[in-house]
């Protein structure tokens, strides 16, 4: 069934008030009549059965039945998955974030680094968030990955839980480096998984994390992984670190639950 | 250290005879002198550290030393990785030869199943191969995955070895099927690895296989299993199977021996 995005201010009661983008999407790109059903999230969980409403001067629709708190579909009871990714040249970010969506990830947050060299523009980022809001329709999230803007990465791990929090809240924060013979992310998530409710991982830019980056990095508990004996492109190590985290934390598959 | 493909033909005791189009790379674009040294692979897994000859009528280079062979370098000790990948719509196949590539694939099978509409021009597969070469280099790799033509499933199937050999050599094969409740592929690869020689990994279409091509893999001994619960795209799926057998197979990183 077709799925758009709504804003939670835009449900008013069982009635949704759609603007004019959604209703031209709804009644003329996907031709839906009056009584036609579609599924809207609100990007918080929550998945709504709807039927377009009889047409009125307002378009809108009417809740038939909202779906499963986003606990039971997408991960709730799974670590929340963070990354903290360097921004790569070009504009590889966009596949790394609609990839990364698709994987579950739950924030991004792209980080300048010592060694990136370009800023990019406001727009880029409204970009990667509409780019993560198609991702979370396409592959059926109810959720939304959050992408903050780009920060360096001292004010990135400034935000992050303290320490003492982190421990309480079983944070897991991973920091992977090329070339190292650092243990493979794999191993230290299944000895971690179990108890583990939130984890973070930082991925670098070409060149890799400085020294002082690094260090930053173990002072704010990451712990130094591998990702393998391969030499990935920045824009596929991102990628592949997510694939096994959400390998390891999902090795068993529930059936998918639909409305 | 800059590095190119050569091919073993080109290789004469000692001497490598350099074709125009490397000698312009080595001398116009590396701006490389007489003397002065790069890295050869010959794509079967042997590298070769060189030095630009004295200029002569006829360019070319002395090996000064042969590399380690793969079999210490590129997985030679892990299990060989086929990937079976329907063919996506547009040009993502570029982008999934090349992730595969710097994941280690050994051998690629384009197929074409009963849901994938398009037949690429020979010109996509010259593409492709020249974009494992290229990733090969630029990832550290000593052999070059083996791209086929496009085939069916069937046809490709047919090329594997038979169920008593595959037996014999441990090969292990799975069918990625989505919203299905199979076994997760990284539980299945920890109970076979220790043992298996060659995995085998396919990945089906938009819409997934049809129930004939899913009888007919599991008549050629393919073993059902999911990625997750994730709903990934088909140019996603390949790159996080191979993430999750590679990370399966070399959890134990060596550190990289670069000569």
């Amino acid at each position: 069934m077709q799925r758009i995005t709504i804003n939670p201010s835009q449900i008013h009661g069982s009635h949704i008030a759609i603007d004019p983008a959604q209703d031209r999407y709804l009644t003329r790109v996907l031709r839906l009549q009056p009584g036609d059903r579609f599924q809207a999230i609100d990007g918080t969980g929550k998945l709504y059965l709807c039927a377009i409403a009889a047409s009125s001067a307002q378009p809108g629709a009417e809740i038939i039945e909202i779906g499963i708190p986003a606990a039971q579909r997408d991960g709730g009871s799974f670590p929340l998955i963070t990354l903290i990714c360097a921004l790569p040249k070009g504009n590889n970010f966009d596949d790394l974030v609609r990839a990364c969506t698709e994987l579950g990830v739950t924030t991004i947050y792209p980080a300048i680094s010592d060694r990136t060299l370009l800023n990019p523009s406001p727009q880029k980022l409204q970009r990667w968030r509409k780019i993560a809001q198609e991702a979370a329709e396409q592959s059926e999230r109810l959720t939304i990955s959050t992408i903050t803007e780009p920060q360096t990465l001292a004010t990135i791990f400034a935000q992050l839980p303290t320490i003492e929090d982190s421990v309480q809240t079983h944070s897991a924060r991973y920091l992977c480096e090329a070339r190292g013979t650092h243990p493979h992310l794999l191993e230290c998530l299944q000895s971690t998984i179990p108890t583990a409710s939130d984890i973070i991982i930082a991925i670098g830019p070409e060149g890799g994390w400085t020294q002082a980056e690094i260090e930053l990095a173990i002072e704010y508990d990451f712990r130094l992984v591998s990702l393998g004996r391969q030499i990935l492109r920045t824009i596929t190590a991102p990628i592949v670190a997510l694939a096994i985290v959400t390998a390891a934390t999902n090795a068993n598959p529930r059936p998918q639950v639909l409305i």
